[in-house]
């Protein structure tokens, strides 16, 4: 299917409109232009690594640019002159998104805005029939989320949360193992996003990390945005980097599905002494009360019996891990020991192996050949993959092996964390917003062993 | 206060005794009797280990040893005669311990029988009067562990539940840094009992470990006993091993409390697939529905905020760990990296360090001092220091350290998370053992330099 057969088929409604007439079709052949033309809504810290990816892997021609920040954009505008890359449109305007997302030369649209964008910038995608790529999460509200679900089912437009993590190597190789059933029949994992971020989450306002305790208005960049959550809400904030590998290993909307929740909050300490050390205790934001707690756990049950540790801990002081561990019936693997232990492999009985020997082996195709390409870009090679997946798909019209599914059960766990924290950490279903789907869906993220492009 | 003194204060009723006139009187003065007479119910695997490390310290007579077991009252015959120590009576009927408990020679009572005789015979040893010291769990019902509490109220009779792993010396090092608050403020800590048990809880009868897949009625040692838990209860049956040593961090009992509790079972498939693979698919065993899950996780909410998280996976192929984790509002002990991480201290931002600097540093005075001699003991060296500290408060009829209200909150977390998972992983409130004294008691766990014997 060319663009014009495409375009024919998807009446493609501009954004705001209500009805859908059809929905794309999707046929996996070869697109006539042999570029994505794409679309970035957000080239902060995210986006510009996004759109640094897009450029340097010569798939795509990048039409429109859009961030509210004119650093942003003088950023992006360099990174498209260091490439020698066509000029694209640049946007500065908050609402500008809704002007590119129309545009009849744009194939896709790669979202990487604070959090409460995500939703309207991947509607307006949507309505607009493009292929949509959003920053992690989907949407920050069951509600929300439940809006980009039944919109991407009346469009039938390919959604994508960009979660990287899914392309970590280790955690591809893992995924293949325990798709070989290395592990036997996986009953408990263990993820989390664990990353002390207090540099991150405040500023000065000038510098991005390691100077000032300001947050919101006086920040900048994440301190901005990111912080002011701390302050409203308590509950696992960013499910989606541990839960997002451990789902595709617990085939997560296919076959398998959340069935509820329940969520624990420390208390909240680390963001006061923070500021209190770093600002002294008369600054002004030493009287700020943060509500989210220092490390929040989450218990996930599944339809079919396996459980999900989760922790989110973003405001201690703690080296960086996201603490994946798989434990099955025939073996485990633990990220904080580098270590494998498979009792039907493993020469020592009751001892890890180095992990690395593993993940040699089972090393995923993606991996094998184009590692030492990835491995340069951002980080460390995640990026890489994701982008060259998405671009491939853009292409080639080919549905997203990461969907609309996905996203929305992996990012339904933060509101539902909070939930579960406000009340007392009683349990909370789980929304099943593939409507029953999940059982008659079949694996297929990490089954590919080349890109098509 | 010598024997005699102590007898005419608290008047000694007999097992079976409803009233108690006095209390006992706790002095702290040294005892006449230069050493401790004990008084051994359980010789097994546990009782003939301590009851080594009794004989082997040299400040205790063993006057009386107890077991069903003829193999166990051999072995420990052995163990008296290889040390060269006085003839105790042995006895070998299951209600032979009323009679043991109420003599007026025996000081003390240590018990290591399965889980379900601990409680009835730590009420008879209390109310006979005896120091009791009693494995773990100290019960393993709501009402059970009332009794105990009430009853050792009562008669103010010290009771010990002997969690070894208070004294590991990891764990004793980093309760000392807590104390020095080198963590800043604790929000959260990790902790289980992540042991493959399975080759324990099978055999064929005849050996204790690694023939057959036998258990209950069929199986010795721990199949017999151990194992048939696993088919009538689902929760986390071996709770003290992990929050005993966190608690002692916590201030639990003291300043601070459990508040409630959740947990959440993952599927039961180990124990099955063991049969099957080491028995046969047509082995009647195989036909046994065990009904507690592989890894049973649990959130712990104290009363001053912190979370613990706690897990039990018994039936996995995984090498051991507790998994402890010390997440302080300064720093973090994770074992299983085995490294710690002190914001005001390590070097290196976002880096571990090797925990091994740190446990040098702030080694426990009791390892600095015994540390060589107590490493060729049982269980690394736990339970020199448990039995001598044990007999220490004997001899000097001093309280013990570890009193029931630890014994008490640490063991009902095993009939709450049953309780929790019974009803779909609804929180429970944790029952305050102390009725309110958490708040008036101040820690004395591991504050000594040195014992006084």
């Amino acid at each position: 299917m060319n663009r014009g057969e495409f375009i024919a088929h998807a009446t493609i409604i501009g954004a705001g409109a209500a009805v859908f007439q059809d929905k794309m079709i999707l046929t996996g052949t070869k697109k006539q232009s042999p570029k994505a033309r794409l679309a970035f809504i957000g080239v902060g810290m995210r986006g510009s690594g996004l759109l640094k990816e897009a450029v340097s892997q010569g798939h795509s021609d990048i039409v429109a640019i859009s961030d509210i920040n004119e650093i942003a954009i003088n950023n992006a505008k360099q990174i498209i002159k260091d490439a020698g890359s066509g000029e694209p449109d640049y946007y500065l305007k908050e609402n500008d998104f809704e002007r590119i997302v129309t545009r009849d030369d744009v194939d896709a649209v790669i979202i990487a805005t604070p959090w409460e964008w995500h939703l309207p910038m991947s509607l307006a995608s949507l309505k607009a029939g493009k292929y949509t790529g959003c920053e992690v999460m989907a949407g920050l509200t069951v509600p929300q989320i439940w809006e980009l679900v039944n919109l991407q089912e009346k469009t039938g437009t390919p959604y994508m949360m960009m979660e990287n993590v899914c392309y970590r190597r280790d955690v591809m190789a893992v995924l293949n193992m325990a798709r070989k059933h290395l592990f036997g029949d996986i009953t408990y994992t263990e993820c989390g996003y664990q990353h002390d971020l207090r540099e991150v989450l405040f500023n000065d306002g000038q510098h991005m990390t390691g100077h000032g305790v300001e947050f919101g208005e006086k920040g900048i960049n994440e301190a901005k945005w990111r912080t002011p959550h701390y302050v409203t809400n308590n509950g696992d904030m960013y499910p989606t980097h541990g839960v997002g590998p451990v789902s595709n290993m617990l085939n997560i909307t296919r076959g398998n599905q959340f069935a509820q929740l329940v969520s624990m909050a420390s208390p909240a300490i680390g963001l006061h002494q923070y500021i209190v050390e770093n600002g002294g205790a008369s600054h002004p934001n030493a009287k700020v009360k943060f509500k989210c707690g220092d490390v929040v756990t989450s218990l996930i049950k599944c339809v079919n019996g396996e459980v999900i540790k989760m922790t989110f801990d973003t405001c201690s002081p703690r080296p960086y891990s996201l603490g994946f561990r798989i434990q099955g019936s025939d073996g485990i693997w633990t990220e904080d020991t580098n270590g494998i232990y498979l009792q039907k492999h493993s020469p020592r009985a009751h001892q890890y192996e180095p992990a690395e020997k593993y993940f040699s082996e089972y090393d995923h195709p993606y991996w094998k050949k184009y590692g030492a390409k990835a491995e340069s870009s951002g980080h460390g090679g995640m990026d890489y993959f994701i982008v060259r997946e998405f671009v491939d798909c853009v292409i080639n019209r080919k549905p997203f092996l990461m969907d609309v599914y996905d996203a929305a059960m992996w990012s339904v766990l933060r509101p539902l964390s909070e939930r579960s924290i406000a009340k007392g950490s009683q349990p909370v279903l789980v929304p099943d917003f593939t409507r029953g789907k999940w059982k008659g869906r079949t694996p297929v993220f990490g089954l590919q062993d080349d890109f098509s492009i």
